[in-house]
């Protein structure tokens, strides 16, 4: 059983540095860049190539494999029986695009719906943050530790602050009073990237009022193993079938956010 | 008269690089950390020796210069005459402490009130903006283009969630229409590295409505030399003796943002 994990383990890594060589030899090209949903809501040629690159060598090498992505190289998916790959090619393409920087490649691998690998790949400084269920976070292969609980007056909030303004998506008032009494907020720009820094206790906490699967899935994986939790922002476990509202943090912060400000 | 400034602009880089080293060197010792005005205003052990050193070196190889710092080491300013270092020796303590990056050294140099030396050094990530004026901007050497106009709906806009909503400092409604209009907003905590930023094109423009001289002063110096405007949130210049309110950005960007939506 470890074996078989190691094993795609093993093939998962080795994608995701092949992956990084394209993304970064692709910066001298040009981009193809369109909008999808919304005029802001952006993706490359880069994306797609790079989701098909590993949509490719999933179905060679793990044929009963299935792969949800967000480019549509994956499988139509309705139930989480067997191994799925949750992919996100370039989480954070409005930074890739505007930035060349700040921005992830994300894979979360379920068996049955349980999160068994996670891997979040920092592209332009070459930072991976993996995890295999049970064995602990670990960033360029050193252990990062285990989360410790604090208050929310010493936390650091990831919090894009279009969600501290009135908006059609979720009541901003809790949030703005939980912004006041932070220590500080911030936003990058990639839920990948800002996941990854939760399990790495650069963030305390990271809230999204809504994500798609393969944006947290690489990512949820990460901060369960390092002790954080992963909910929505009623306190309910995510589905990875469909859109989510997204809270993640240290676990007192998690606690005390959605008690004090949210009142779950 | 170019030989001079190539001479100050040889110690300063010697000096940032030191600097870097030691604060790189002091993550593996125990950090200091204190609140200054309020509990989220920190300052360490580190930010006073780093600038404590700077004002060492300036002292001992430029007599005649004089040093306006964050921690108090440098001199009593109140007219800008002759050369004055304005000096954050971390700018972003809070990411800082809690991070271990998204910090900068910030070193703007001025004679007689006008920018001849700027810098922003990335310590984690080795990034050395840094710009001599009439000479163009340099990222660890290698030239950054003029910066070119854009609307602000294709714009990524730098600013914290705090000032988008109700606050003591400024009115938060036509920010809040800002935001809402920009194609996306961010906050990474740090003055310096978000106005580098702005001078290397990633952000299209960073608002603030109070910025300390050492804050601002070397970003302001890389954003006018890049092409870009920096002024108070009413257009007008910042003083380098007092806080101000700040509004950096590329040209076509700083004039719309000024005229639609703060209507000067």
């Amino acid at each position: 059983m470890a074996e078989k994990w190691e094993e795609i383990d093993r093939y998962a890594r080795q994608w995701i540095d092949e992956a990084g060589k394209r993304i970064r030899a692709s910066f001298a090209k040009q981009l193809t860049v369109e909008a999808k949903e919304n005029p802001n809501d952006l993706v490359t040629n880069v994306d797609r190539a790079i989701e098909q690159f590993f949509a490719e060598h999933i179905r060679r090498q793990f044929p009963s494999h299935r792969l949800l992505g967000e480019e549509g190289f994956g499988d139509r998916i309705d139930a989480l029986d067997g191994v799925v790959w949750v992919i996100d090619p370039i989480d954070g393409t409005m930074n890739f695009v505007h930035q060349r920087r700040h921005f992830a490649v994300s894979i979360g691998i379920f068996e049955d719906g349980i999160g068994q690998l996670g891997y979040v790949y920092d592209v332009v400084f070459d930072e991976l943050y993996a995890a295999q269920k049970g064995r602990g976070v670990f960033l360029n292969g050193e252990p990062l530790g285990l989360l410790q609980p604090a208050p929310v007056t010493e936390s650091i909030i990831a919090i894009n602050g279009t969600w501290l303004m009135e908006n059609k998506r979720l009541d901003h008032r809790p949030l703005m009073r939980l912004a006041k009494e932070a220590r500080g907020t911030r936003s990058y720009g990639s839920a990948a990237l800002e996941l990854a820094y939760v399990a790495a206790g650069r963030l305390d906490a990271y809230i999204s009022p809504r994500l798609s699967p393969w944006d947290f899935a690489g990512g949820m994986i990460l901060i369960e193993e390092a002790g954080g939790m992963v909910t929505t922002l009623d306190g309910k476990p995510l589905d990875l079938l469909g859109r989510n509202s997204v809270l993640a943090a240290k676990p007192g912060v998690h606690e005390e956010i959605l008690r004090r400000y949210l009142h779950y």
